[in-house]
């Protein structure tokens, strides 16, 4: 991708990626800025923006062939790598991500999973054994991790972002309700399930103003 | 909250209420842009203009108070009314979001939850009981339910969005890996978990281009 990329186009790529999957199981061979604007929401010229901006795939007229532009987009999500992720906190959260099939399907494989609660140590998710959470540190020594799963209570969130930090995990995938303070070489990307409830809520309060 | 208010805006106002909700618990009282702006990463410029647009709390020079704004900004994302959820379908995910304490500490109760599969049904999901699916039609006749947490399989959310639709329900928090076609007066607010952990992955890709 040549030059900068708004945080609004991130946002937006995978997005991309999901419909012209969805395209390309149905068949679908080539498709319009129009079409694929109509399924997903954007107009036609917003579509030739983005995809001029991931490097200028497809000919005006003749629209984007599906597999190729899937393909492209991928590689640029880094979905031609294979990522090791560990899980930091097995309560609700932590183990519904380390069960869910996407994600070791595109790559992202559970390779361990800690936690403090001794009820819970032992305990098999999706075939990984939850360790003590006091093991961690060791465990970082001796396993390359590419991205942990942060979904212990957020009272012990930044402490634990620290101890990974210091293990060498440079990415992280915070489920904790609450802000991280990070180095600039760590890279945190939160789903915060509270705010996003608030906005539904939000819109559903403000529903007739407009 | 007077005039439109962006989409940008609207996404930072749950942070908003948790920073000043961690900020009551620690006792602050009042707090300045510098400082607001310090916490959750926005110049004070920026949190000056946002809390203009809820209704131009605060006095130049002065700060916010802590209470006060915090209670504002909670009704604005209609966390003074309790809201009435279901679960369809109780995975991974659907069985995480019956279970989060937060919610329902927010006025987010779960009344009911639903799936297909028999291993599921009768299965007491944080006191409430996993109902067949088949039975959602009638539920929804003869009970008021505010949002519906939609954690289906992606192949079958457009469909049981019609049949929430049709009994009555106006809000989805959907979790299906999928972008959903809704009436203009559903609304709809997404989860897309897959989508989120690969914009990690991009940012994983892309750390050294700058």
């Amino acid at each position: 991708m040549a030059g900068h990329v708004s945080d609004a186009v991130i946002r937006r790529l995978p997005g991309y990626y999901r419909h012209l999957r969805e395209l390309e199981a149905m068949g679908v061979q080539q498709i319009s800025s129009q079409e694929l604007g109509k399924r997903m929401n954007l107009t036609p010229s917003q579509i030739r923006q983005d995809i001029n901006c991931f490097g200028g795939f497809g000919r005006q007229g003749y629209g984007y062939k599906v597999t190729e532009l899937k393909g492209h987009i991928g590689e640029i999500l880094g979905m031609d790598q294979s990522h090791r992720m560990i899980i930091l906190g097995v309560g609700n959260i932590g183990s519904a991500v380390a069960k869910y099939p996407t994600f070791s399907r595109e790559g992202f494989e559970t390779v361990a999973a800690f936690d403090v609660a001794s009820d819970k140590i032992g305990m098999l998710l999706h075939g990984v054994k939850v360790q003590p959470m006091s093991e961690l540190d060791d465990y970082l020594k001796e396993n390359q991790v590419d991205i942990a799963v942060l979904s212990v209570p957020a009272i012990v969130a930044q402490d634990t972002l620290k101890r990974l930090y210091d293990g060498g995990v440079r990415a992280v995938w915070n489920f904790a309700p609450t802000d991280l303070t990070h180095p600039d070489d760590m890279i945190v990307v939160n789903v915060h399930l509270s705010d996003s409830l608030k906005i539904l809520s939000y819109h559903m309060a403000h529903q007739h103003d407009a």
